[in-house]
């Protein structure tokens, strides 16, 4: 597979028109705003060339004029850009205490959004919620679920495309039977795309967050799990079975009582030590009392309490460990810290952590930030690979209406 | 960095024809040999912009005639094939105890090979030595040094471009210094590429061996040194700063007294305890006597020696850490064990190795198997490397010429 032949030669006039009404709407995208010398420019095209481009997209209604321009000989320019209406993507973050949702156009604009308490974890129940969340979407943006051009559904878990099943996901029992994902055409149609939820938090971070110009970065989140999404090359990396960046999996923390009940091969090694359930159980352990999840145990720490402290100490142990090895493999430039204890303790973490991987990584540790993107990340991730997927369709659907 | 537009267009005329020479080049480095019909179907380009392109690709040198086929109207087709001689690559592989020399003309034909034992670790000495088998080579060949197109040196430690030295190759002392690297220009002119060893053998498996067919692979090199050459959809996967899969750097093994001695940090934890040398000092720790390599350990648990056993049991436990790391991170479909202990101890090591991950992993662990190209993986990435770029300069400096 090294370096494959790459012939790429001009081809016939059809495909060139493809081609290039493809090129002159990606160029709008890039623009906002475009005038056709400015198309041409970007393009490479000739100004008759991008003219017919033009009027083919916008007669397929992906284009509109919008006003014009003073041009440089006096003269004023026509301006084009996207039809925002001409596409909708419905972005889904199945999270395991909240389901949230947001409805874009096809310009990446929100017309609307909604947050529930995630309804239980049956399969049945979760598709109604959501079929009545993108209901609610799309009659506050004055649609029909037909015009949804895309759903992306973020999930915890792996998504096995050929058994149309989730893998590794125990939070949501139900979806690890063949075919069950199917059901999930029900809610905006059968143009719909399942991905892991913190891969495409990491997509998220690509998009709108910290690692925008980073073209190598990871998105470690802990919180009630424990995940990493890989970007490379600017792209998310997903593994032989879209299993890569599972680092819940890692072998740290043997010495975790929970590693030998039966049954719960489900739980990673290093995700019972290292997520916000295996936190609070070492503060506990240590003797902290009154603490009910992570955040009382961050706030004990912060307060100068003894076995909270102690119980962060461990915690960026584990943490120390698991990022030298991804540093050993991946030579990330960045690793942006997000979920629940990620995104909210990156005062107890982020200092103690660079200091722990100076004594264990062989150069320098990579960068450790805190997302700034918070709860959003997973959903801004959705939106941001289905506006990518939405471009296409649209165009192809044109092409072939 | 996600999904940048890629704005694809037809171009000028000029451009065009370098697109299609290379597009014909390329059809015809594919098809070995190749008549005009056979080049316009393969490229879709037209029989008469083909006809140009191999006219000029002939008159400069890179293509030659080469007999006819009778045609399917019976009339016979001219053949083409790339002219061997249009370009050389320089392969070297400077290992510990060898450095391994080939030649191979523009078609991949290996035209000369030398292998010599290291000459020492001295930066002045290696760069005789290697000049030294570059006349050698070239002489058997019959051509001049300045006939090389390009040389690639594969080494142990990180190439840094920036500062033309070598990181992390303690035993390749004098390099670390900056612009050290540049003088390796002496040895086959100013073309040349430094690439890390086990980043080659990688590249070796992905042409020439079991990682063929594999787009997500990775090459688990174990002997004097340990490392990882990652290969993700095809490609070498470098890194930030050229140390992805530095692995020897993993933190496992931290029982290891070598770790805790000032000065060792050159050498990683996992390489101090699972390397050939960490390998002979666990089976001497557990009793045995009279080995003097890591191969002899190998033998003795092979005859049933008991101290022997534990420390290959101890191998297999380190390896199995350091590999579910791996598959956690990457998920990786194959990992090809390689290097002095990786090709030799496949008998001992790959079965209690998958069923030691079993326990470990989350999905079912990768495919594990022995290198088939032995010792000359790393001169095999060499050849495949620099053929690929090879193949690109021929054409630029025919071009420029």
């Amino acid at each position: 597979m090294w370096q494959p032949d790459g012939v790429q030669t001009a081809s016939t006039t059809a495909l060139l028109r493809v081609m290039n009404e493809r090129a002159v709407f990606a160029a709008v995208f890039r623009l906002g705003r475009a005038s056709r010398p400015e198309l041409a420019q970007l393009t490479g095209l000739s100004k008759p060339t991008v003219a017919v481009a033009l009027t083919n997209l916008e007669s397929a209604g992906l284009l509109r004029q919008t006003g014009s321009r003073a041009g440089s000989a006096g003269r004023s320019a026509l301006l084009y850009e996207v039809r925002p209406e001409a596409g909708y993507v419905l972005a889904v973050d199945i999270g395991r205490a909240y389901v949230r949702t947001a409805l874009a156009d096809l310009v990446g604009d929100v017309v609307a959004r909604v947050d529930d308490p995630a309804c239980g974890p049956g399969a049945d129940d979760l598709v109604a919620q959501l079929t009545r969340l993108a209901d609610e979407l799309t009659a506050t943006a004055g649609i029909t679920r037909a015009d949804v051009t895309l759903a992306v559904f973020g999930t915890p878990g792996i998504h096995d495309e050929a058994n149309g099943s989730l893998h590794l996901a125990p939070n949501l029992p139900g979806w690890e039977e063949r075919d069950s994902l199917d059901r999930l055409a029900a809610v905006a149609g059968p143009a719909y795309t399942v991905e892991n939820d913190v891969d495409l938090a990491a997509i998220g971070e690509a998009t709108y967050g910290l690692g925008r110009d980073v073209p190598h970065f990871v998105y470690l989140h802990i919180g009630t799990g424990l995940g990493m999404g890989i970007v490379i090359d600017g792209k998310l990396y997903r593994g032989f079975r879209g299993a890569a960046g599972e680092i819940g999996y890692l072998p740290i923390g043997e010495g975790d009582p929970l590693l030998h009940r039966p049954g719960v091969r489900g739980r990673g090694m290093f995700e019972s030590v290292a997520s916000a359930a295996g936190l609070l159980a070492t503060a506990q352990r240590f003797g902290l009392t009154g603490a009910r999840s992570a955040k009382d145990v961050l706030d004990a720490a912060r307060a100068g309490d003894g076995p909270a402290r102690r119980a962060v100490e461990q915690e960026v142990e584990h943490l120390s460990r698991a990022v030298a090895g991804v540093a050993a493999v991946l030579d990330p430039e960045l690793v942006v810290l997000g979920g629940g204890v990620g995104s909210h303790a990156g005062d107890l973490l982020t200092a103690p952590l660079l200091d722990r991987l100076g004594h264990l990584v062989a150069l320098e540790p990579p960068r450790i930030e805190v997302s700034t993107l918070g709860g959003d990340a997973v959903l801004l991730g959705a939106l941001a690979s289905g506006l990518a997927a939405a471009r296409d369709l649209v165009l192809d659907r044109a092409a072939t209406a």
